[in-house]
This record gives C-alpha cells, structure tokens and sequence, in this order.
C-alpha cells in the first residue's frame, strides 16, 4: 500500500513536470514570435501571440490545481514537497513571461509604420534570442535536475542586462536626434524592458531548481540586474556626444 | 480529536491572514513613499523604501512556507484548501507591488536635477493615490471575506487605467517639445507604468478573493486594462496640438 502511495505521487509529478515543460516551449515560442511580430510588422503573428496566452494561462492554473491536490492528497516531505511547491512557483514563472510576450506582441500596431534602425532591429532581436535561451537552459537544467547548471544560469543575466542597458540609451539618442521617433521608440523601450525582465524570471526559476534539488538558496550574490534605473540625462547625452564624435 | 485539529487548522489560517494584512500595510507604504520620494527627489527616503522590500520578500517567504505546511498536514479540503490557495496568490502579488515600488524608488537619483512640471507631479500622485487605495479596498475585503464587495474594486482600475493613459500622453508631449525631457520622462514613464500595474495586482487580488469564498471565477468580463499600446505617434500629436490649440 505505500509503495501504491509512493508510485502514484511519481506519477502525479511525472505529469506536472511534463506539463511544465510543454508550458516552457509555448512561452518560448510566444517570445519569439512576439519579437518577430514587432521588426516585421506582423499583425496577424501578434495577434496569435495574444491567443496563445490564454492557452498559458489555462496551462498554469491547472498545474496549479494539481499541484495543491497533490500536496493535499499525498503529503509529500522535503523534496518530495519542494518538488511540488517549486512546480508551481516555476508555472508562475512561465505565465508571466507569457504575460509579457502578449504586451509585446500588443505593441506591433503602434511601431508599425515606423522606420525601425538596423541596429536598433538587431539590438533587440539579439535581447530576445538572449532571453529565450535563458529561458531553455534553465528548463533544461530543471529537467535535468542540475543544481550547478542551475546556479551557473544566472550569470548569463549580466549579459542581458548589459545589452539592455545599451539599447535603453540608444533609444533615448533616437528620441533626442528626432521628436517624430518619441512615440515608436517608447513603446519598442518598453519591449526592451519586457525582454530584460523575462532574463529575471529565468533566473527566479534558476533559484527555485536550486532549492528543489538542495533545499537551500543559491549562496553567491544575486547579480545587480538592470541598471538603467540610475541612467540620467547626462549619461545619455554624452554616450550620444560620444557616438557622433 | 477533531476538533483540535480543527482548531489547530483555524489558528494556522488566522496567523497567515494576520501575516498578509501586515504585508498589505508594509506595500500600500511602500508605495505612498516610492511616490513622495520621486516627486520630492528624496534619496534617502528612496533607500528605504528599497530596503523595506527585503522585509516584504521574507515576509512572502514566510507565509509560502506556512501555508505550504498547513496543507501538507491539515490536508484541508474545499473552501478550507482555497483559503490557503488563495493566501499563497495574495502574499505572492503583494510582493510584486513591493517590486514595483522598490522599482519607481530606484528611479529617484535619475529624475533628481529634473524641474517636474506641477500637472505632471500632480498626475503621478493622483495614480499613486488611486492605485494604494485599490490596494487598500482589496485587503478590506479580503479581511471582511466579501466577495460581492472584492468583484466591485474591479471597476476602480478602470479609473486607473484611464489616468495612465492620460499620464502616458502628457509625457510624450513633454519629450517632443525639449529632448532635454526625454530622459526622466522616461524614467517618470516607468513609474506611471509601474502604478498602473499595482492596480493590476489589486485586480488579481480581488479575483482571488472572490474566488476563496465562492469557489468560481468572477463572472463578468474584466476591463481592458492598459490601452496605451495602441497609442500611436499621430495620436499624441493630434492630443498634443489639441491642447496647443
């Protein structure tokens, strides 16, 4: 009879950690496309961004759902209760990084007849493929079980957050050289900061990994994350001096 | 026997209702002084208020692991289970409005040296005000378990959203007429957005709430939220010349 128990609490977490992952490569994708929507002008892709939330969302309400029935019916201990508890942190995770695909994909109508500079494309394009790879590796490493792979995770978000950082300015001189680019070059600024924060959940379930498999935190210092908090007028208006000298 | 483990299961949810309601009070503070902060160039006001989101972080910790516990043990079923469900959802979205406003606090340095137009501070209050008192309303009727009364806040965001639309306008005007704007409008940018999505976590809140005491979803349909991504650069130049004219 308790290995009966035992067998099916396997099972029961067998088939949220397949859930979680199926909802990983749906906001994978939401990403992706949102973020291709956006430099192609794609409204008709945006609008599947938008409809694929839904799908997201109901996902995670039930991994939620089975999670706590889990919990209630089996009453796990240690890792067997990190298990499902990180679970459901991790399925939140992933819902909000849906949530922010859609309000990028939402974003499409307002940048579309703009002229979007090359770089400023690839800068962005090069965020995004930043972002969603952490979002894979850290969903490798929780199908993995992978502590260290985990915790190793986090230092990919310095990267991020530096390339953030140099688009946040960039877009900033856009603004400044021509008040006509003030309107698309917001809405792209808040695309940017989208694609920052979806780094910040990938690390927030790199640090949930950790905890399932050690029942700890990870030690080190959390990296500082986006700095562009502190950028003034003055940074901005040099860094823009500098590049035209 | 069982009423002990009836009692003990009341006493548990009375702790983590207790614990949430002292979230609550740290968030809405939170907030209120992320705002004055900003408006005031107040730094070492600012540092607090950063500080403070440590507290609010442990504080979400703690009722995760409590509420976690009590399920595993009291396995409750029905309403019972959706109180602890639902404690869980509300402490995690109070911890996000901790994170928004430690966001707006950090912004404080980069809006500094800037001459805030009155309108505008005025404009930034006015949703501040809007947003804690969403927060406020919600926690009222968490405490009092009203579910009619948690559906009704949903209406409010309305209002907010209505005000950050307006606030997201006014900014992109400032920044067309003097690019020596752009930067802490952008900075001023992120904060208004920051606001409304407080009000957006109230929202959550207040399906929670209904959902803990009523075991279904509220049934309405919910407002569109922010519609500022439609903005477009014509629209705020037609507002723009509007108000000119």
């Amino acid at each position: 009879m308790a290995e009966h128990i035992v067998s099916s609490y396997e099972d029961e977490l067998k088939f949220i950690v397949r859930r979680i992952s199926e909802m990983g490569g749906l906001a994978e994708r939401m990403v992706e496309q949102a973020v291709t929507a956006l430099t192609r002008s794609d409204a008709a892709l945006a609008q599947s961004v938008v409809a694929d939330d839904a799908i997201l969302d109901a996902q995670q309400r039930e991994i939620d759902e089975r999670a706590i029935m889990t919990i209630a019916k089996r009453q796990p201990m240690a890792i067997d209760l990190r298990e499902i508890v990180g679970a459901i942190r991790i399925s939140n995770e992933l819902e909000r990084i849906g949530d922010l695909a859609k309000n990028i994909a939402k974003r499409v109508i307002a940048v579309h007849d703009h002229i979007q500079p090359a770089q400023l494309v690839r800068g962005i394009e090069h965020l995004s493929e930043l972002s969603v790879e952490q979002v894979k590796d850290v969903l490798d490493a929780y199908a993995m079980r992978d502590p260290q792979r985990a915790a190793a995770i986090r230092e990919g978000d310095e990267e991020i957050d530096a390339v953030y950082t140099s688009i946040f300015r960039e877009l900033l001189t856009y603004m400044m050289e021509d008040p006509r680019n003030i309107t698309a070059c917001t809405h792209l600024l808040f695309s940017a900061k989208n694609l920052e924060r979806i780094g910040d959940h990938a690390t927030n379930i790199a640090e949930t990994v950790y905890y399932i498999r050690t029942g700890s935190e990870i030690a080190e210092e959390r990296p500082k994350g986006d700095t562009t908090a502190s950028v003034t007028q003055s940074t901005v208006e040099n860094a823009a001096s500098g590049q035209a000298g």
